[in-house]
């Protein structure tokens, strides 16, 4: 799994419902190694927090083993090739989960990966896609809304200064909110559009499977009356990949924050959504992360159990 | 447990004695799988030998599982905050471990990740506390020993050369010995006191637990006639926080060290114990370290029979 | 084991058979959890891909775990000695295998926390040996050519430009391979020999098992009718210690590079070998690695399968 587009709308419906059982599963404390002494690669090029802690808690409360590989402490950079990372973890491990999000570089490495490899490859975060964390907004917004139809989700663009962050959450948002039959409102200035393949790709979704995908550039318009709000940072790399510049550019949009004057434009019981870290009081107020609307730690919390459905439905 | 005062000493009491069924079980080869596919969080901001792997082979060694965290690797640096590693982590994780020495921030930080946590919090270290450690000397003691009721310790200063300590290993001893009635030698330079109030609850425990506690700042009278010498270093905290200086002020007690000559001021079967790594021939010399006396090795196995007792008590 | 001159040839061949045994089960879905709740300690102070991945993936399908432990995030650096290495991971653990490759130094440390250890110690690779990788090439003659007896297989140096290697995996294909009756056939340049008493070693092999060790300075001649191809890069260690001094002493020999003009050289069925990762195009053309005669990824593989043998056969 690369991008949630590899896999059907049905495909995706049985991994929320597997979610929901081993989420409850866990909750009873009921037993559930489907994946006894399985072993799943994690070869992360990037920090992490919860895609890392999800991935090695989920594997082991299925039974497995999750080997967390530094990429650093590995001989890639003695020359091992994509080719031979997919060859061999593929035939010593039963999964491999990728973290790759260097700009041009990532997707293509994970893909390449993917194409040797005998045993499922997962994609842990792309400059692309960020399919699991996306897999767990989902299972938030049913377990929050019910059914996501004629929902409206504002996916939108706020400032951050700690560093400019990847396309891979907003673009997979819009690719899956869409095939959801959500009514998804892109919000971002003009300098942080996201790839258009992808936008077009989620226009298709959204005609496909009865949804919308509106493009606007103005913050406050995007949260009016939404039911679903995702404000966050992204860098604006088809503008420039000149990191600086980009920071330059950014600051031009420092009032670009979900403050509570923003969510009082949203419905009253509007769920503020956001995939951590956030850049606290900069792009996100305490007040908001923190308030009755925002759901971020079961966001964090739907990670563990869309993973593991999607473990135990392919690595078997 | 953030420091042995969290618990009863009855209930440090079940630790000792599930620690020794344990060892037993181990010793056996008697399966013990009491945390099947449970899994715990270990999250280091600072390097460990016995501390991580005590923890992870004792997890795996009761069918969970252990994760090594690298703070490094993680995002913490991009914003996570200690309230969001509680809340996250322990809806992943069945324990949460941590160690993070920093003076003035380890045991806040310690205290705010359980705070906000719904599992247990594991304290493997702080600038203030070391429970873990003293839990496995206690139970070295009884082994060594028997009751430690009546009998003489003397936790001394001693110096080193490689880098400034934390306070912890020598408040967290003088705290428990004391609640079990040993009588207690806090043995330092003038510059080199321990933090007041937990010098004053170490008194308090000696009051009500039928133990002492005795000040004392001639390393030769310490020795003289005690059960148990614990001579180790640690920085100057409370005289300064300026490494440098901390440095300085030390080098006017390199003659504290743990030699043959001191040794032979203890009782002939007086044990030599010690937290490790030692400064070799600095804090103490190689013909006490790997002598008779010494039960450094039995003293660093333990860490694994306690710390599997209290996962095993608290993690179910 | 530190090298396989400490085990028989009747438990070496007891380990391939192992191996061949635990290959079918795993490649059927046979459960084979011989080391349940066993702990491995895996203690690296150079990078690896596949040691560390074969060693973590196959203790965790034998039931147990493998913690992965990177030496700069110990004490060792703060004191820890060797012994106490020894005697405390031997007190955790159930195994310990280390990875220490600096000249003159990592031999002497691998045996000396053997000499200290409880448990059995794995040479995951030092100056001087590599067990594991060379027990896996031999698994892999033996599916590929049946019995070594009288064939014949070319040792022979390659150039490459990435870095100075170690001398452990042509030092310890000429130990094993000649006790296993092959006519082997050690080619390099004068400057870049081996230590002269595994040569010796290897001699006395030779004539113990009925095979021969020929030591020849023509990549040509020594691909002419090999069965067997092994052509990789070595720093001429014995010659200069001097980094700077091996690569310009390297450059001379740039043109000894595994190509298909060669390989047409050996027989039509010879097989190509390397422990990778390779220099490509420099040490080796992509022509060869990835042409029909090399076996580099099965050779990889039987990684895990002979390494899930040896930790079944000794650590339970």
């Amino acid at each position: 799994m690369i991008s949630t587009q590899d896999w059907t709308k049905s495909e995706i419906d049985s991994v929320m419902e597997v979610a929901m059982e081993l989420k409850r599963a866990r909750a009873m404390g009921k037993p559930h190694a489907y994946l006894q002494d399985k072993v799943l690669a994690m070869l992360f090029f990037f920090s992490s927090t919860r895609t890392r802690s999800s991935f090695e808690a989920g594997i082991a409360q299925l039974g497995g083993h999750g080997a967390f590989i530094d990429s650093t402490t590995t001989q890639i950079s003695h020359g091992d090739t994509a080719k031979e990372i997919g060859e061999i973890y593929g035939r010593y491990y039963d999964g491999i989960a990728i973290r790759q999000c260097d700009w041009g570089v990532g997707n293509q490495y994970t893909s390449d990966v993917a194409a040797a490899s005998r045993v499922p490859v997962l994609n842990m975060q792309c400059e692309v896609y960020h399919p699991f964390q996306i897999l767990a907004d989902l299972l938030t917004i049913i377990e929050q809304k019910g059914d996501p139809r004629g929902k409206t989700i504002a996916v939108s663009y706020a400032y951050a200064s700690s560093y400019q962050k990847p396309l891979s959450v907003p673009q997979s948002l819009i690719l899956l909110m869409t095939r959801y039959g959500m009514n998804v409102r892109l919000v971002r200035p003009p300098e942080f559009k996201l790839m258009p393949d992808i936008v077009q790709q989620a226009q298709d979704n959204a005609k496909q499977h009865g949804g919308t995908l509106e493009i606007m550039d103005d913050m406050d318009a995007g949260f009016k009356d939404a039911d679903v709000v995702y404000p966050k940072s992204w860098g604006c790399w088809l503008t420039t990949e000149d990191e600086t510049e980009s920071v330059e550019i950014g600051k031009k949009y420092s009032d670009w924050i979900a403050d509570e004057r923003r969510m009082a434009l949203a419905k009253p019981d509007a769920i503020y959504m956001h995939c951590l870290p956030a850049d606290r009081n900069i792009e996100v107020t305490d007040g908001v992360i923190d308030g009755p609307n925002s759901v971020v730690y079961d966001e964090a919390e739907n990670r563990l159990h869309v993973q593991k459905a999607v473990m135990a439905l392919t690595m078997n």
